[in-house]
């Protein structure tokens, strides 16, 4: 394997000395990028330019678009830098103290910059693939390297997979900037890079709002520049299910209305517009908790509690933690016949070898409206909840095994964390080969990583992107505070600092998300068994409408912090500041394509950076 | 005055008895709705069908444009209702309890009505109008009556202004839905409607980020649906000026770029536009505090501390409460030279009698950067802040009089509450004709009124509609916690379940606008001087990618607050539990007509009215 190589070469380039001399600061920032100093090279590449020898297959054709793309997006955006990285500046002193000099004013940035191309332009580009037929799926090789020479005509990459391949577009597109008029990579560079972690995701939930097709295109768009590779599809909740199915076609009864709803060729659709962009999408239907719509118009009698008050207001009878209710019965044998089909047709619907299968926030007042379920429990004192939710683990995992192997694939499960740890019901023992999405206290990575599952972390105190939003239930009486009840603001309550009605208040930053040091306190072996995160952006308050601007740019702190991770290679301190006008930039790079990214700051701060930093010290975060 | 009698019929009229039985529930609430029982109407308006005896001026074709509007608008939206208000249903009993029925689907809410339009249609409407002359400026009748008689083929409105007028149109607007293929008012109805305060603001801010004036219009056009009726526009601040002035060109080398200005003529199109909308534009140019940009371009040295680092890292050296900073300097002749000329033209380009010259959050540290200041302490010790800051006021307020004086206008002048009440620089006396606005404390209404003042109430606590976004500062270390000092939950800190970064969190909810009692504890003398709210919408992560999701549906909250007030007018309880399915059904009408308004819960909870009631007991809040 020749490309093994690749990771040698990593090791070997010096570290990014040279990148302050440019403008250009691609997001995620690659693992080791070296610039030239001979000045910049003018890009002349139309779609005919691409060269691939050897290439073979379906794959051949993702790099044609992908590359047919990155040229048709450069010279449409022409991107002049909105953000440049650059050392904090001196400010007038304050009377009686010292430090010298003046804010400059940015004025170099406000007119674009008048540099001159040199050199030969770049006609070319060759991508060689060591193998063309690798799929796309959990730990295939997304490494590459990329190299535009000093004295060569041509952009070279090269990937030991076409998925190396693409982000490789997705670094050039970067690159690419309008200087004097010109389309130019600023010098001669050279990248060698790859991930930190293999699964890279964003979750999005069409089950308590419909996303439609449209839109989340959009989101799969801006995902792939900052090489995030899974969309974590959380399809249905008890509210609505949007899932058009051959086989149950009645479960749509229960999606918002008829425009709400995903066609199989929608389905389709979105799996290859993903995996074109290096994505793959990982669809989660979620059982046995958190079912009711769908599942009720199959037979209303394999869920139970959807007609109960959820009654958080008397929580000794609460039946959910949000409305509505419902789960799927334990219990019922017709459950299983149901879920089984289900799960086959969904399953074939997806290219991706993980499916997840949910099983998180179970809730044990619900149960009790199964009639089943209370014999069962007054059959044997010595049965619990955490036995109930055994018989779920023992029943339906087998089922939905076998189903993968009936289909011919590999495929792996997910399941969030409460199956393993919930206080309430957790299973006594759920077997190792489940990938593991832990959500609670971050202590909870370690758990599940000693006990030996592979972990995707989506802890909610860091990576939850809907937190913040106030609640979403209403007839709420504690927002009826008309007074401080601490008025010197030294401790918050839920109107004064506090969470304001959203239970994983507060908001989650952009800082906040790209602080986060999931894999601290892991043991080596541990840490192996983290494959990645997933930053969850649950629908309560999500539609087409804002979903854009919950999603980005923080996702792209997201999509650095497990491709190159937060620390600068250089000194091992965080890079948070490096990443502002990285991130700056990114935001307004996605409004150009369209994309309503939120604005993170006053456009003065990203055209003088730095200035609206809250420390002076640029390593005041350590 | 023959419209006097409209108030008393106010209180003649029944109150919302029948209202229960129609679908349509307009935003704000009418003080005054009375439904027959006949049958739907149909509605059949064309631009031609309006009448307007002994209509005049310029204002007739406000309401001419206004009346071809809103015909255009229900034969394009052909509303169907999203939310419709209903009783909280039985649900099943929890095992061992008590508690009938079973919980209904809505399934009516989702087919839309088949429902008959019987008796004649409606094919003209006549507007009478008493002073067709009433300028659109503070305390002018806004109030209306409008009725769809049983036997009658005309709406019928009648009002003292063609404001008033303009209110009963967007109200009938919100009548006319589609029912069996056409479009209908349910029942014959009769209204008579009145606000309970003059002032129902929103403030934008376009000197933090830019925002067009398209996406200004558009907020406009959902401001004129829920009859908030003053845009006060915080046009610069130290960051940004983005406004294009005759006298002083080159203020606009401080705008962020060539295309984010407005030009005297874009100034001249939205005051237009707004007031076609009964909306009112108040400019606010804040001074001397948050000054720099704009202001710089025409003398550097009419500006203080703007190169200084605002070092709130350092709080004993800081210049501002957040960057950049700059403010005018109070004690330089020069800087009163310019800010006459720039009140001046401001002013003209301007119809409303209001002026906002701001006057918040004065920074002592700032001043040490201007030698005369310190110089003017030196030569007196008994010298204080609130001597430079009644400087000000004295030199400054009496310049804008005499200009609002020549320019032959009544112009009156706002400020913000720091002027009087700040603990840092008050001044030591403010002439109780200026109207303040408060922002701080609630307890500030109280102390303001009972100073004479006439006040606006924008507290932080309810209106802000910017908070609880995280900050918008970087380099900010306080995101670096790793783990929850409480993990008991029971107290709140910065990154859990505390501010995380927002000074005003938590993020306001439209139950928490909407449960604000901004009058409470007043004597009838002090509530007599409140004259109504604005919400702030600050823009530091605000521009025109999200301004529409962040101001509505809230800012509807706000519309009926100040409106009809947040009480059952036969309880005397809060109608909340109300407010739910309007608010719902308001949203969903704003997407439809292409404004992007944030959804507030799953659409399941608008498609099962209090199914997503926190609490069951429908007067939890009161």
């Amino acid at each position: 394997m020749r490309f093994s190589a690749t990771a040698l070469a990593v090791a070997a380039l010096a570290a990014a000395g040279a990148v302050d001399a440019v403008k250009v600061n691609p997001l995620p920032a690659p693992q080791q990028i070296q610039w030239g100093t001979s000045g910049a090279k003018k890009i002349a590449l139309g779609p005919g330019s691409l060269q691939t020898p050897g290439a073979k297959g379906a794959n051949k054709d993702v790099v044609y678009s992908a590359f047919s793309r990155v040229v048709k997006t450069v010279n449409k955006v022409r991107w002049v830098p909105a953000a440049i990285e650059a050392p904090i500046p001196k400010f007038e002193s304050f009377p009686g103290t010292d430090a010298p000099a003046a804010l400059e004013r940015r004025e170099d940035l406000r007119r674009g910059n008048p540099g001159k191309a040199t050199g030969s332009p770049v006609t070319t580009a060759t991508i060689k693939v060591a193998d063309w037929s690798a799929d796309l799926q959990l730990g295939v090789d997304e490494s590459y390297s990329l190299s535009i020479g000093k004295d060569s005509n041509a952009l070279e990459i090269t990937a030991p997979t076409v998925w190396g391949a693409l982000h490789a577009l997705t670094t050039f597109q970067q690159l690419v900037i309008l200087e004097d008029g010109q389309l130019v990579v600023e010098q001669p560079v050279h990248i060698v890079d790859k991930p930190n972690y293999p699964h890279r995701g964003v979750m999005l939930d069409s089950g308590r709002n419909f996303l439609s097709v449209q839109k989340l295109k959009e989101q799969l768009d801006a995902m792939a520049l900052t090489k995030l590779n899974v969309l974590h599809w959380h399809l249905d909740d008890t509210q609505s299910w949007p899932l058009q199915l051959k086989t149950y076609p009645q479960m749509t009864k229960d999606a918002y209305s008829a425009r709400e709803q995903y066609s199989r060729d929608d389905v389709k659709d979105l799996v290859s517009y993903a995996r074109k962009r290096a994505i793959r999408l990982i669809p989660e239907i979620d059982m046995p908790g958190h079912s009711a719509a769908g599942w009720q118009q199959i037979d209303p009698t394999i869920v139970t509690c959807q007609n109960s008050w959820w009654s958080n207001d008397n929580w000794p009878l609460h039946t959910a933690v949000q409305p509505n209710p419902g789960q799927l019965d334990i219990l019922n044998d017709k459950t299983y016949t149901h879920v089984e089909k289900v799960y086959k047709e969904v399953g074939e619907m997806f290219a991706d070898n993980i499916f997840h299968v949910g099983g998180d926030e179970l809730q044990t007042g619900c149960f009790n409206f199964s009639s089943s379920i209370r014999e069962w429990f007054a059959a044997d004192a010595s049965r619990t909840y955490a036995d109930l939710a055994q018989y779920w683990v023992d029943k339906a995992l087998p089922i939905f095994k076998a189903e993968n192997n009936t289909a011919g694939k590999k495929r792996e499960l997910m399941m969030w964390e409460d199956i393993v740890l919930s206080a309430d019901i957790p299973a006594k023992q759920v077997p190792t080969d489940v990938i593991i999405q832990s959500w609670n206290s971050p202590a909870n990575i370690k758990t599940l990583t000693s006990k030996g599952y592979r972990t995707v972390v989506s802890n909610n105190e860091f990576l939850y992107l809907d937190c913040g939003n106030g609640g979403y239930v209403s007839n709420d009486p504690r927002y009826n505070d008309q007074t401080n009840p601490d008025p010197t603001g030294a401790t918050f309550s839920f109107n004064y600092g506090g969470p304001g009605g959203s239970w994983c208040a507060p908001f989650k930053t952009w800082q906040r998300i790209y602080s986060f040091d999931f894999a601290a306190n892991l043991t080596e072996s541990e840490a192996a068994l983290v494959i990645g995160t997933t930053a969850p952006l649950w629908g309560e308050q999500i539609d087409d409408t804002v979903i854009a601007g919950k999603l980005w740019p923080r996702a792209a702190a997201l999509g650095e912090l497990v491709w190159s991770g937060n620390k600068d290679p250089k000194t091992g301190l965080k890079r948070l500041t490096q990443l502002t006008q990285r991130i700056s930039n990114f935001r307004e790079y996605l409004v150009a394509l369209g994309i309503a990214a939120a604005p993170i700051m006053p456009k003065f701060c990203i055209q003088h950076p730095h200035a609206c930093d809250l420390y002076y010290n640029q390593t005041a975060v350590v």
